[in-house]
């Protein structure tokens, strides 16, 4: 059977036409261009769906559902969009929208959920049936998988791991009215932060040359490859943010593994070994708890549309 | 039916006959006696299980389970104390002896998640399928319960919150081997020092001569209530504390409810109103996610052995 994933984005749309088995048979990606508002979009998404059907060689009839993937609050339940910034959508129903307008099932889920049901289902994760999937990016997304099923919380409200604090006496407030949240700590705008703030502070190193034309959040880890002791302690001091919430999690969930997307986890075996050795060292200190498995993500941006495509299967 | 509950404490066993409908038919309490050993603490117990039979009025053979409590390092589906340091009891195969020598199903599990699911059977969180115990005690216990069913994670590790790091920057390593562990912030055992901290600071404080004769868990409360303002200060923070450790977990669960039980939730609406209030300001910060009651827990020393018998019902 087939069925279509939707990953909506502030800029770009990525959809595919996937399988039972988690073959990707025809896909696209083209702009969102949110200002044409949310029926130009509608109806552009249906066709460009319709489209990949037929060159995927078989006929819109024979699709058994659309799963979508949503950059905001979702009621997956109700298939209701409650508030999407980036798309400036308030209160939307699309999957009854997608349901009237195309007679097909449709499930609607935030974005960072259905990459975590991507990556378990056909990722880097699909070993595990209780994972938590982390994408390291701008910001922090998450998605919990217990027993081979999307967790989310009362009203889709659960599975923001970004806003967990890891730090009460810190005195930044956070937009989401919490302070000291780990995504300020570990996206790649607080990455980016901690790279300024040494280069500022250590004007000769290495790491300061490379970043003369801007930073990046690969700024640090590229310098402390090439030797920089300053650039180093930046990279070991981000990698024990992600690993001291990724113990919080523990503490809380105990998964089977942690599955680690979005830009930062394209560094590979440098984020993944020390977050993993540093994770099992500390279970290890009570010598009965079992093993977690940190891993990276492996769908890269096929995630979301797969997961969205997941949903519906 | 009838169901046999224990609740094995390093001091106390605390035991009783339930029905399904929640009903203590017969219960006793007695010392646990650690140092008589495994062999002794067992055989006693299903001797006095027998005698709360008869006591309630029916035979042993009437009995349709025994769910028992521990203290410590439970791996609930294998029915194995892994560890209980204050039971002096490692590797002990208790739920299968306890079958052995009775005939009768026995489930075993940590107190402290027993303690959640008597209280989400019978006591203050009836009303929710979802939610997250804590006891605020000597240490922090924690349980999770998600679509009625206790969650423990993967080999029963999980639902440790106590051991969440609120505090990256933390300088004492908790005996996890953590930093900034809530526990550290929050248990009874904070509390006292942040109260004698406080103490030290202001030795001219109402505070300070309500503690001449010693400082405990309640003595900042008291003072507060006798509107001391130092004493004030240490309560607003010592709650501050709970509802950020509170806010993360419902940022991961989004639970409908947290009911709150140990020594410092005595405390009644002096500790609940503040929490539920700052928490519910904080989830209405977005406008679309639902509220999460916080109530305190109803069944006092009785949740942990009715919870027991829950496991078997």
């Amino acid at each position: 059977m087939y069925y279509a994933g939707v990953d909506i984005g502030g800029k770009n749309v990525k959809m595919g036409i996937v399988d039972d088995f988690g073959n990707v048979v025809s896909s696209m990606e083209y702009k969102t261009l949110m200002e044409r508002g949310y029926d130009a979009i509608l109806l552009e998404l249906i066709e460009n769906i319709k489209s990949l059907c037929e060159q995927a060689g078989f006929d819109f009839d024979e699709l058994s559902g659309i799963g979508i993937g949503v950059p905001g609050i979702v009621n997956s339940n109700a298939g209701l969009v409650m508030s999407c910034a980036n798309l400036n959508w308030k209160g939307v129903d699309l999957a009854n929208d997608v349901k009237n307008l195309t007679g097909k099932e449709c499930k609607v889920c935030n974005d960072a959920n259905c990459a975590a049901l991507g990556e378990q289902r056909f990722g880097s994760g699909r070993n595990y049936k209780n994972l938590v999937f982390i994408t390291l990016g701008t910001g922090i997304g998450s998605g919990i998988i217990i027993n081979g099923n999307l967790f989310e919380g009362l009203g889709c409200a659960g599975a923001e791991a970004g806003h967990m604090g890891i730090q009460v006496e810190a005195e930044d407030i956070c937009s989401c009215g919490n302070k000291g949240c780990w995504e300020s700590y570990v996206s790649a705008s607080a990455l980016i932060s901690q790279t300024q703030e040494a280069v500022k502070k250590n004007p000769n190193s290495l790491l300061a040359k490379m970043c003369k034309d801007g930073v990046s959040g690969k700024s640090a880890f590229a310098a402390a490859r090439e030797g920089d002791a300053v650039a180093k302690n930046v990279v070991d001091r981000y990698i024990g943010y992600v690993t001291y919430g990724i113990i919080g999690l523990t503490n809380i969930l105990h998964p089977q593994a942690f599955v680690l997307g979005g830009g930062i986890a394209n560094e590979g075996a440098t984020l993944i070994l020390p977050v993993k050795t540093m994770l099992n060292e500390y279970i290890d200190n009570n010598g009965f708890y079992p093993y977690v498995d940190v891993v990276c993500a492996s769908l890269g941006n096929k995630a979301g549309f797969m997961g969205a495509a997941a949903l519906v299967m």
